[in-house]
């Protein structure tokens, strides 16, 4: 028979068991920190109606999309977690508890052009929170607060949560007088960090912005100091624009919560220079930083937008979100090694009867093992000594038991460290206690 | 603007928090127990290429794949966990250790007509191990030593794991003469709880089987007694051929070694009557049904097959998995009444402060019991106390925390039990310990 070469599309993730373990540690670790902020868990199909999906969408987004026909119904396979939110809120408005938190952890599909580190399927982790017609300002501080708490339980080291307001944007760029190409400003100086502040100037003067202004511009962004002395610095920086003052105020009132949540003052920082290219956030912004790994550009953001579900309905619900890359992340902490996926088992032992003749015995001990709430494997093929213990190894199993006549008639297990080759025999009733 | 109504297509399972906090803790317990038995996790894309995830399939399966071109890919979703797990296998040989375990819960997708109880996107909860041109049979053994540890932990009442060996069917087909038409009449026999033993012999009887031979068949299906009292049976029925007593011999071991595996005897039974329809099983399968609600069907099902990988290598790859189907299994108990949904918070206390005053208190309270592992919400906006309880009470969270003045100066909380309604002054330090 002729066979078919075993082989997935290029650009989608798939990892062996080793990585997989630390891919959902990782995951789980999220997970655990959105819910304990009481964030509630939500599943939407990646399978959507492509009128309802693409309501919003257009360009880029559009062309990316895998969209497909299935009899009569024009499919999409969901390209981010963020418009089958919006659909499920208008969809389900009436049957859910306002301000509504749910975190969602799953795969979306975007059809890019192959490259090093670019995903067509990738998981995203996002948190919002909705709510009807207005959300505390208190949101904007929980966001961050959760994201401190699951990189700091993630341990990839120092991390910066960067944080900015729109407002202060939107109204510093109003008083220079060009509000009308806002969008086009903001879209250059998102660039910053990657082109250069000459280039952003060169660029900013193809828009027509005067090289005063320009100058301006870069002073007011680059401004330093602690976080208290760049609220000061904006709040006497002579700009009277009333959207600013209410920018500079909410930033304020959110560094202050942030604190209450009991985020490190060295874990986030004011940035002036983020704008976060998506057109509908409209208040706090976020980008977030590791430290000794600045290459790998923002690993979570987000930021406060006033109407999700416009496309949807005519309510008026306004939110604020934040989402990790998480497949992209992984990736890239492959890459500058800080993964170390040194598991490739969730057993602790590795229970190993001499002969089928103590397999009753071993079935018996790994029983009690998982009783009492450890993970645990038994060697059921019958062969030597030499493959099980290399079983064993290749797993990096920290502990074998192996079972032979003396240990199956007394009970007992003769457990050795796999790591300092140390041996004792142990009465299998014991044998959990006994693993690290 | 012109609104689109949200929607989702016909036969996606979407949940409600409530509804989705109770699928999560089954998905949850299912992975757990996997996971102590060893087997390691695996999570295969969603889209694959056409040739590879196609190379068997034909007639019903191929109708039902959501298939589609993107560029130049011909590209489809998986339609279950089975054929990926092959594919994974013979593309990544070199790199995994064997026998490999390894379990996948996910989605996979069918584009079937939408019917009650039937879903286009559904998780499916699989267990494999794949050996090398060989694997113990006491696999046979482990795969429902698992599920019954998952089904005892899931709590839905009793169950009776139905175990057969198709080559106690086969042989004692071959030994009537009838090996040509084996895959018709175990077709047939795998009618036999939908349809009944008269409309089974009319089908066999236009198959041409004999009346004489039809009757054989049944009262063979139809071996009643204990376990061991259907071996003995098996054992003296006369039959002597070689396929037949090998499967007898298997089963009998497969028996015994659950019975050490510590499977209860109440838990399990030889089912002749069980076949699967899968052309590709060729030892042990298995069927499990709830006690209590036989209208549900099997709810757990699998077995042996010889060869996983034909299609992709040369190897002999032998495996034995088994799978839950995950989102109908959910959908029937919510129909039968097994699924208490009572949850619609992860939070174990919701903290109010009385007012934005009380907010510093109240985010440090929320620290303190999730630094001491529980998940807590603090109600953010600030309005009268009665949409506080409000809420507390749609998301039936069990307590809530009020910080007034008094509270904030003591650094305590007044701890109310929503259900008791009883009420004590509780140090910030002390309340994770007060909520059970």
């Amino acid at each position: 028979m002729d066979k078919v070469q075993p082989r997935i599309l290029p650009g989608f993730m798939e990892l062996l068991p080793e990585d997989q373990i630390a891919f959902n540690k990782m995951r789980d670790t999220i997970r655990e920190v959105y819910e304990s902020f009481g964030f509630l868990p939500q599943d939407t199909p990646v399978i959507e109606l492509s009128d309802v999906l693409l309501a919003k969408a257009g360009g880029e987004t559009e062309k990316q999309i895998y969209r497909f026909m299935k009899g009569d119904n024009d499919l999409s396979l969901r390209f981010d977690l963020t418009v089958p939110l919006a659909r499920y809120v208008a969809q389900h408005f009436g049957e859910l508890t306002f301000p509504f938190k749910r975190y969602q952890i799953n795969k979306v599909y975007r059809g890019e052009r192959p490259q090093k580190g670019r995903f067509r399927e990738f998981y995203q982790a996002d948190i919002d929170c909705i709510g009807v017609d207005e959300l505390d300002l208190i949101y904007d501080a929980e966001m961050p607060a959760v994201i401190y708490n699951v990189f700091k339980k993630l341990d990839f080291g120092a991390f910066t949560i960067r944080i900015n307001n729109r407002k202060v944007l939107n109204g510093f760029f109003s008083e220079l007088g060009y509000s009308e190409s806002i969008a086009d400003i903001l879209r250059i100086i998102d660039k910053i960090e990657k082109i250069g502040a000459d280039s952003v100037k060169e660029e900013l003067a193809e828009l027509g912005v005067s090289a005063s202004a320009a100058e301006k511009i870069l002073s007011f962004i680059g401004i330093t100091g602690s976080n208290d002395e760049k609220i000061a610095a904006l709040k006497a920086c002579g700009v009277e624009n009333e959207l600013f003052l209410e920018g500079v105020d909410e930033l304020e009132k959110v560094i202050g919560f942030m604190r209450d949540f009991g985020v490190e003052e060295n874990y986030f920082a004011i940035d002036l220079s983020i704008a976060r290219g998506l057109d509908y956030y409209t208040g706090t912004v976020y980008e977030t930083m590791l430290n000794d790994h600045p290459s790998m550009g923002s690993v979570c953001s987000g930021g406060r937008y006033d109407n999700l579900t416009e496309y949807y309905t005519n309510k008026k619900l306004p939110g604020i979100g934040i989402s990790i890359g998480l497949t992209r992340l992984f990736y890239q902490l492959k890459e500058e090694g800080l993964i170390k996926s040194g598991e490739a088992s969730l057993a602790k032992v590795l229970i190993v009867p001499m002969n089928p003749a103590h397999m009753s015995s071993a079935l018996n001990a790994a029983r009690l093992v998982r009783e009492a709430g450890k993970y645990c494997e038994v060697y059921y093929q019958d062969k030597g000594m030499k493959p099980k213990m290399k079983y064993a190894n290749k797993l990096g199993i920290p502990y074998v038991a192996i079972i032979g006549d003396d240990e199956a008639a007394s009970g007992s297990v003769m457990l050795k460290n796999m790591e300092s080759g140390e041996q004792e025999l142990v009465k299998a009733e014991d044998l959990a206690g006994k693993l690290l």
